[in-house]
């Protein structure tokens, strides 16, 4: 099992930047007076396919050699992780193979057809998602590129923080968000080499609180029944995700729906940006009071900003 | 009657630069093939207090002597021109003497309350408005600052277009939203002088035309009984804006409540940024095919946003 580094991370950006966006990092004076920290902002939502799901796509995709490549790749997932390995596949010239359950939001569906990735529609339960997707690929011979237990995957999430870090300077704390372990792991490796000292702490829906209890468990819980309205924090760590964020965050606190969607509707209104409910869980976590960030410089990743505008919160 | 010419855009433009933000210019390569233009948005919903009017506020706030600023400002305005003169007003030290009418949004009286402005309220009619007004300059002495019929402030939000040909080079064609026409008529001073044969419009919506009728009968017909979604386009066109537009401005056209809604939610959901309705207006346009924007480099300003999350149209 491949266990990314921070030389990954550095290598995924020179491979990437062709293809993703440099996102800004924003500030806002009105959520620095009201927290008291000076946090900066890395818009991921402003990122290719609305996610920086695109970044590590985008490096499974364009990692794969010429013979692999051409087989195409192939991925169950409802979400980001899908129409960000459809348009990476897409700039790259090769079949992206998608399977989703018939349940997923049609928004989200609209978005991998757009990008032309093949959709295979299955029963919404992880056994009906593996079989099928087990079945693409004994057709096709496409390279499964899993949403977060892969090291290019997280070694290309980690060029967010790369970048948020060569914008700003070092920084005192970084929040992120865990759902699969993904965007933190590929942030806690370029946070720990980039910004000697910083600390990282992951913030994590109370709801879905799995990555919260595995962390302080030193094992891996799944993650069973979760309820919250961020939806892309739903899974389960995957293996190398936990190896890293065990070996380099320093801590991860749960946050309620409460202060999610206050901090969602905090960033909207004073910001003026989309953000998903996933974006808003380290807010959150400040605003609850789970995050000290009084007098830090604070790097925050808004991890989104894909979600149903007929379905607000508010 | 002073009208501003492009020299007092660029004599503002000095004065606000240390207190304005030069706004993104922001473009979407999937709105781009949707339209068939080339467009670039100028990202004033990232304003400070959300909206292009703090520029012209900030402008004539820091054009009075000192004599005339000590004794404060004033309006009546039940939008963002009463926040950005309050907090142009607290920037300089100075009072700034706000007339609402008590039905305004409840978001609207916390902001100008929140940046120091001093209310009064009134009942809401133009007449009441404008007593309420002269009795508090009577008792003051202030200096009234007009929404949009002002030549500083007129001169103030013509920055905005002259930022976006800066950043971006010379246009074929500009939009603009038109209500009292602060916005369009300093729109049209810049980009008549900075980027020749750019051909200007103005686009407003169908139930508050009353700048449409105005323009092609050569004199200003007011405002009667507006009914729009764009509830900063609901006034009547000023002297000086009314004089400018009829030199510079190259056509108004009309646009359906549909499609300002469709464009609305357009910018929201490809890119992920809070815009006003007002400011959906000119891409509204665009969709329903009233400004030819096929193979056009457009520059199209988005005048703000602020609007309650509760009251959506979607």
């Amino acid at each position: 099992m491949k266990i990314p580094e921070f030389g990954d991370v550095v290598a995924a950006h020179a491979r990437i930047a062709p293809y993703v966006h440099r996102t800004p990092l924003y500030s806002s004076e009105s959520i620095n007076a009201i927290t008291g920290g000076e946090l900066f902002f890395k818009c991921e939502n402003f990122q290719k396919v609305g996610a920086f799901k695109f970044r590590g796509a985008c490096n499974a995709v364009f990692s794969l050699s010429e013979e692999e490549a051409a087989r195409g790749v192939a991925t169950h997932s409802s979400g980001n992780h899908a129409a960000a390995l459809a348009l990476a596949a897409r700039m790259r010239g090769i079949p992206a193979y998608i399977v989703m359950p018939r349940t997923a939001p049609e928004i989200k569906k609209k978005a991998v057809a757009g990008y032309g990735g093949i959709i295979t529609y299955c029963e919404p339960t992880l056994q009906a998602r593996e079989e099928t997707l087990a079945g693409v690929v004994a057709q096709t011979g496409a390279a499964i590129v899993h949403p977060y237990d892969n090291a290019w995957v997280i070694a290309g999430q980690g060029t967010a923080a790369k970048e948020m870090i060569e914008d700003a300077g070092s920084f005192d704390l970084i929040l992120a968000p865990v759902g699969g372990g993904g965007l933190l792991s590929g942030t806690a490796l370029s946070a720990k080499a980039l910004s000697p000292g910083c600390r990282v702490i992951a913030t994590e829906p109370a709801g879905a609180d799995d990555a919260f209890r595995s962390f302080h468990a030193g094992k891996i819980f799944p993650s069973e029944n979760p309820v919250t309205i961020a939806d892309g924090l739903l899974t389960s760590l995957g293996q190398r995700n936990f190896a890293i964020i065990m070996d380099k965050v320093d801590d991860i606190v749960i946050v309620s729906e409460e202060k999610i969607i206050e901090a969602m509707r905090l960033v909207w209104e004073r910001m003026k940006i989309i953000i998903e409910p996933s974006s808003a869980v380290p807010l959150g976590a400040i605003l609850e009071g789970k995050a000290e960030v009084a007098g830090l410089k604070t790097g925050i990743i808004l991890s989104g900003g894909n979600l149903d505008l007929g379905k607000l919160p508010f």
